[in-house]
């Protein structure tokens, strides 16, 4: 089985986008303030929107299943306060949910949280409860900078978002840690602002230590780790100057790294720096990079092709880059296939 | 002849760091603030530190010039105003001028500018003016983000820059776009800051058209280019989104990467996506990352190591990485060594 951990809804209907900025104009003109129950999407909207798109590229591809969450540049958790931020996660999250109910066989759910800038992270318990035990979700994405590129909130090691955390651990859920859209004009959304946060992510779990606090946490790094991998001697020697034991030791038992890198020299140093078991298939298609690579006529993010492609997996080392380490970095989806027999 | 395109003066007497010191008590409490000609380093002092420290270490690694700028983690341009950053930029850039004469064959000055949070950036080409014309210095560092990791600057595409592109192009020198210490605690300021700043430039330069305004303006892209080489797919798919030319046209005649890439993996990917014209050698050494990698038993930022490891360059290419391309990136470099005959 091929499970990419890495998808978001970026084909949801127009309807959705529609009540956003209607929610968007309500925070300056409360009377324009659209009620939940005006948005209306059935599941033929659903239906089609996926099979036109996800799912019609996972059939062409090759892939079986997705961890499918809401947009992550729709997020926005700079947008409004709790209130806008709540209701907004929790209509994003119910669309998740019913997606994985139309297509039990393909797309299992990760939760957005409603974070917003200056709040308490405790906050976001109530949301992340439910979407685990109520929608069966197995997973969330956790913004380390719900201000959208001005980085007001403290490092991921703060003691700040420990109460996420602590739900993460009783729950057994993973994290990815993915920002949203910056509204910061220095970082372009998908080009700087997602992939600093990927190395600063991977940089404030060096100098800290909180796989201490919590050693069966496990966060995911998307887009291949940021620039990590790339640097990954300066992080090791980075790390050595700081009196952190081995990076292997340090952060590899709690931390994993996607393969959404979008050309094979990429991904061959991915493979060639990271230990196998800390990488998880993913290609966060249909995303950023949408075209086809005039190099090799074939689509950017159509990483299943590079994880072939690739001299440094063995047969044994892509079943666990695609299916084995899935499973166990994300034991509530493992737990969902068991009972289908999977 | 081998040059390394970025080293920093990390180890000038400590009698500079006091100095500094007391201009920072200075701003808060004016009777403080120390002269400048009570910063008293004498020609011995200046010898010595360089002798048992850079100039030890390129004889002993086999690099023959460095390209010599004030510490980049000193600059700290968020401290003071106009006025205390223009002192203090006065003071390291005429230290480098010092060692450069002292060393007439190992070092060669590139410029700090007197930038200053708010200030337009015209207020830095006296300075940038008499370090070429006065001090013989061969190119600048610029600071996309003189906020200190708040960047509150606007992108390096923008006309607020002009001033400065405008002065470099007329002296033929190069920027290399090189942030200071994070005063941001989520960023690291050689883990994060420093990488974030080199992927957030190569996206902001993508984003633009700012060769179409500057056709002969030159920048070098520290750290290997921060994430840009090991997402090279990413931003080619994303120059194509945004319906921009190849990068190999809109960005490489323009932009250069250095070797500052601390392990063998990572060498071997800059040098098999980046054309070598465009690859500068660099080790950025005596810096962030001074130990001894344990994998290899060598330094980590011994990077003539990488480069006469990979299997990627020819000995041409390792000429054009190492000389060739440095003298046509730095032309009064190459000036300066056809006047000593070399």
């Amino acid at each position: 089985m091929i499970i990419d951990i890495h998808g978001h809804y970026t084909t949801a209907p127009k309807a959705l986008e529609d009540w956003r900025n209607r929610q968007i104009a309500g925070i300056k003109d409360p009377a324009q303030m659209p009620r939940v129950s005006e948005l209306k999407i059935s599941d033929d909207e659903l239906r089609e929107t996926i099979e036109k798109n996800q799912l019609a590229k996972m059939r062409e591809r090759g892939s079986d299943l997705t961890v499918f969450s809401p947009r992550a540049s729709f997020m926005a958790h700079h947008i409004g306060d709790f209130e806008v931020s709540s209701t907004w996660a929790a209509i994003c999250n119910e669309l998740i949910h019913r997606v994985t109910q139309l297509f039990p066989d393909h797309f299992v759910g990760a939760a957005m949280l409603p974070q917003s800038p200056g709040v308490d992270p405790r906050s976001c318990v109530a949301e992340l409860e439910k979407c685990v035990k109520e929608y069966g979700f197995v997973a969330i994405n956790l913004n380390p900078d719900p201000s959208g590129g001005h980085w007001t909130s403290p490092p991921l090691t703060d003691r700040h978002w420990y109460p996420v955390y602590e739900k993460m651990v009783e729950l057994d859920i993973p994290a990815m840690i993915h920002v949203s859209t910056s509204c910061n004009a220095c970082f372009h959304t998908t080009g700087a602002h997602y992939i600093n946060a990927d190395t600063t992510a991977v940089m404030q779990l060096i100098q800290g230590d909180l796989f201490r606090d919590f050693p069966t946490l496990k966060m995911v790094i998307p887009h291949g780790g940021g620039a990590a991998p790339y640097h990954w001697g300066r992080y090791r020697g980075l790390a050595q100057e700081l009196k952190k034991p081995l990076l292997t030791e340090h952060l590899l038992n709690n931390v994993f790294f996607d393969t959404c890198v979008y050309h094979q020299p990429g991904i061959d140093l991915l493979t060639q720096v990271i230990p196998v078991d800390n990488i998880l298939f993913a290609s966060e298609m249909i995303g950023a990079v949408r075209g086809i690579d005039p190099q090799t006529g074939h689509p950017f993010d159509d990483t299943k092709r590079y994880i072939e492609g690739t001299l440094n997996l063995s047969a044994d080392d892509r079943y666990k880059v695609y299916e084995g380490n899935a499973r166990r970095v994300y034991p509530r989806l493992d737990a969902a296939l068991r009972k289908q027999g999977k």
